[in-house]
């Protein structure tokens, strides 16, 4: 039995790997993972419910069960049963949103202030004569009028698109409809209780979050995450950039999958709330300048290789409809400006809704994603400073042996503490891999330990640290323990992973202090955001260099401010202006044109000799 | 022999029928009707070169030859080669604008005069430097900062279709581009050696016909028309709306076949003038309110039926690529306000390029077609009055039982002299049918000489007049001297027709005269636009009674003044701004709503006692 084969099955896009033995179905390679698929029948081949789409990897063709409960349209394009496959070959499976229990755990909130709304959409009740052959003014002109008259409202104008549903909607309403107008132009004609509302979105590289919110109050309605549906063909940014470079159709591809996913989005959060797409007048989305250019549809060639041009920085309004995404007939998106390089709209938001911009301290603003983007805060002065840092993807766990996204069954907290390794996991089930903040905690603790010398090389004197099939690994959980039947181990590559990441990033922050003359005393304040910056534990942050020394800064975590930001650029007018003055604002460094970069990155790959001390 | 069958073919989209025997090819019934289809091999089915689609009627499968030259896709939309086509029943077909060699005769030029440009759009040569590592701005920035140092434009935006094309045209052209602005907006950037042209378009019920122009000098680069591809779905205005309200697809498929047409005529045109697509940054399309909201697939319910309600009488401008229309990425389609009711933009159009809007004149306009327009200028007066008539298609060869379009071998003039039928047909070929301005001379012709009564009766007391299926009829053309091999006749029911039109014409006239207070007599001047407008003989005309008796007029025949206003609407932002005065200015009467309509068409309906008198 020792010789039977294994096969490793990859789960996009949670990017879940795990090791199963041949014959084993996909569905209980799933479960060993810790991912709760949908399975009505346990496994039987009778409920239909753990679709998985099949991506790579040689399979059996679907058997009769699946002929049966799966449509053959869905069929065609690789929809198959978890339960009825076999594992014979490696594999790598999508799991569809439908299909999945429990998701991947997306931070959508953040604990930043709100702020009053200032709306840039206004509601107008309009009672209009019903035609006849003596007043046969036509419709469009008949309600101007009658908003002229009843709420002195002039030069009015609508899209086409928009007149396409005019006439039947004022016929049904009886003459009587809300109209919701933004500046001079109608976007929506409704029924006189319903209230207008926008969708704030913010496209990350690894999950996209949108927010439904009364446009008039402010009121949050309901918020809804989902994972990037373009992770299965990158999970960076330039991997992303470079598919669509690669294949005529990429352009077109990757547009559709984002599209695909805010209308779904959508779908869920107008079913949450009980609202109709036709009162949805607004949308704001951030994102960085790669996933805003996959957005648009924008040329990528010039943005994937150097010096990495973006086609446009500027804000942009289109129709929705352009957008293909299903809100109201004359809703308009609106995309804040994005500052240079990859720091794009997303980090706008964040300086906006963490107040970097207008803040009376000296302060360092991060949002440590696959990019990193940096930006410095020097009261009385009239620019911010931004840098980019490509910090990789290694603290979402990708390119990390046991690495997983914050999902159940990841490790996020660890503590080593007399050779005994204390850990919890996200939903407090048996663990099955490690996610960016039990990576940081582990490496930590690993160097505060002394299983890890400075030069970040395993001290393999002790005990614990053994020698696996990638060289020197230090044992986290057991097979025997843990939720995937194997062992969970953090591996000198791992290390080296988490090294370049947090050596990218210090060095990042030190040429941006450097370049602005601001020592690192001055420092009073680091607002964390993003996700992982959430989680992460701030001592060993700063434990193993992530940030430099910054002996008199008080960090502050506040969670999702990209997202905030977005919305407050949904619903008030002056913070859309203040997000236009926060990219005119801001210069963004480009840091290999610092001869000193390299040099700082090499150093900063070194552990600090003692915080602790 | 005598005992064979007869089939009815119709021919659409020229609307021309024939009878032929069973057994004759469909392309034996074209060349009876004078419609000449391409043919290399003489119909032996070898040259392909005959294609048609059979829209209704029995017909044995396509043979061997059929299978071998039509591709299947083709086949199954009903392609067929006409020399194939045995007829075994009436039949219903298309011709294909590739299988005429004749086409309709389309009047596209008009006898008005032109006016200097005063362009929306202008072109400005910006020369950008490279990007680099130092200089990471957006391209879009890049460009912006270039025409701002070289042209001093400020504040300038580009639609996110315009910055999809942006990266790579800047560097296909090494940084230096001609870039075409209208207002602050980029509608597209070309090489520095491209001019900046434009579309200008009337849609007519009946035909299609569009210009390219130079936006910067006011050349007319080419001029192309086509039938309405809609002809297929209903004659007139009505049974197109009429098609659309009962069928869901209608909307669309309309829209559709009338963006197919446009994007037809402009390949041609660019194809004549050697030109690109980018080069075309804004166009101008006129129509009636139906071609116009058939155009932009606003709803047409509540304009098909009384009270006739447009759901927009402003003028719009709409992206080309909102429309599917292939110009340039930016390019704005502009389509003038119209009036009311069924007078629409080209309304607008042709009252801006007969200048009747500033005439000193008692002035009466009048666009004669399935609709026909009318409006009346008072010297002094701050508006104009218009009226729309229900004249119906009689004119345009429809509802006539030899009739058909201005195409060749339509009879086109006709004197009865002494008994004597004297006629011309178009390109001089045996005479197929007749058009309009021959139905009217025939008709006027036939009152002069006694054969028709006041009350438009045949007097069947003269030996002239026979008694045909139909009743009592008048022959033009005997059957071995027509090109179809049958009499050609005007039959009672046709006269009753051209009655029904000129009644309705005439009345229109009479109360738009006695709603506005203006006598007969006062009357200086009729401006007569449009295709059969410019081939109708006057003094016939008024013999019949299509216009009133106006002792103190005289008559310009000013040929398709629509078509010419829409490009002065192109080339002009003071056109443009005029025509918007213009529609402001003009108040619909609605003529139903007039106690005396009735009685007036019902007396309009006799012919004048005697004008020749």
């Amino acid at each position: 039995m020792k010789a039977q084969k294994e096969f490793e099955i990859q789960f996009q896009p949670l990017g879940k790997r795990v090791s199963v033995p041949e014959g084993a179905s996909v569905l209980e390679a799933a479960r060993q993972t810790g991912l709760d698929l949908n399975s009505a029948c346990g496994g039987e081949g009778s409920c239909g419910q753990c679709q998985v789409v099949l991506l790579s990897g040689a399979a059996a063709p679907a058997n009769s069960d699946e002929e049966f409960l799966i449509p053959q349209s869905d069929r065609q394009h690789g929809y198959r049963l978890a339960c009825c496959i076999r594992v014979q070959d490696n594999l790598t499976v999508h799991l569809p949103k439908e299909s999945l229990i429990t998701g991947q755990r997306l931070q959508v909130e953040s604990n930043l202030k709100t702020i009053p709304p200032d709306p840039l959409v206004h509601a107008y009740l309009a009672e209009l004569d019903a035609p006849s052959l003596e007043d046969v003014r036509a419709d469009l002109n008949r309600l101007k009028d009658a908003l002229e008259r009843q709420s002195q409202l002039r030069d009015l104008q609508a899209r086409a698109r928009v007149i396409q549903d005019l006439s039947p909607v004022l016929r049904e309403n009886k003459w009587k409809v809300n109209v919701f107008i933004k500046d001079r132009e109608i976007l929506s004609i409704c029924s006189p209780s319903q209230r207008a509302l926008g969708l704030a979105v913010d496209i990350g590289t690894t999950k996209v979050v949108a927010t439904l919110v009364d446009l008039q109050s402010g009121e949050n309605l309901g918020t809804a995450g989902i994972p990037n549906p373009q992770l299965s063909y990158g999970e960076d940014v330039i991997s992303r950039l470079s598919y669509v470079v690669r294949n005529i159709q990429g352009r077109q591809l990757m547009s559709g999958l984002i599209r695909q996913a805010l209308n779904e989005l959508l779908d869920e959060l107008l079913h949450q709330a009980g609202a109709k797409r036709e009162q949805v007048v607004e949308a704001c989305l951030v994102g960085n300048t790669a996933m805003i250019h996959l957005l648009l549809g924008y040329p990528v060639r010039q943005l994937a290789t150097a010096p990495y041009v973006a086609a446009s920085s500027d804000a942009i309004d289109v129709p929705a409809e352009w957008l293909g995404l299903a809100l109201a007939a004359g809703a308009n998106v609106h995309i804040p400006p994005s500052i240079g390089g990859f720091v794009g709209a997303d980090h706008v938001a964040m300086v906006l809704a963490s107040d970097l911009d207008i803040s009376d301290k000296v302060s360092l603003g991060i949002d440590i994603g696959t990019n990193t983007e940096i930006s410095l805060r020097l009261p009385g002065s009239k620019v911010l400073h931004a840098v980019s840092c490509a910090s990789g993807p290694a603290f979402e766990g990708a390119h990390i042996r046991d690495g997983m996204r914050a999902a159940s069954g990841a490790i996020e907290k660890v503590r080593i503490y007399d050779n005994t390794v204390l850990l919890t996991t996200i939903n407090q089930v048996p663990a099955v891999g490690i996610c960016g903040s039990g990576i940081l905690d582990t490496v930590a603790e690993l160097y505060r330990n002394g299983y890890l010398n400075r030069n970040s090389r395993f001290q393999t004197t002790y005990s614990a640290v053994r020698v696996g099939e990638q060289g020197p690994e230090f044992l986290l959980v057991s097979a025997d323990q843990s939720g995937s039947g194997r062992d969970i181990v953090i591996t000198q590559k791992d290390v080296n992973e988490i090294v370049l990441a947090k050596g990218a990033i210090q060095a990042g922050m030190q040429i941006l202090l450097e370049a602005t003359g601001t020592r690192a005393e001055a420092v009073q304040e680091v607002i964390i955001a993003g996700a992982f910056g959430s989680f992460l534990n701030i001592h060993n942050a700063i434990e193993i260099g992530l940030f430099p020394l910054l002996p008199n800064a008080q960090y502050r975590q506040v969670g999702n401010a990209a997202a905030l930001g977005a919305m407050w650029i949904l619903i008030s007018r002056s913070a859309r202006e203040r997000a236009r003055q926060i990219s005119r604002m801001t210069r963004y460094l480009e840091l290999t044109t610092f001869p000193k970069f390299h040099r700082q990155f090499a150093l900063a790959m070194l552990f600090p000799e003692s915080v602790d001390a």
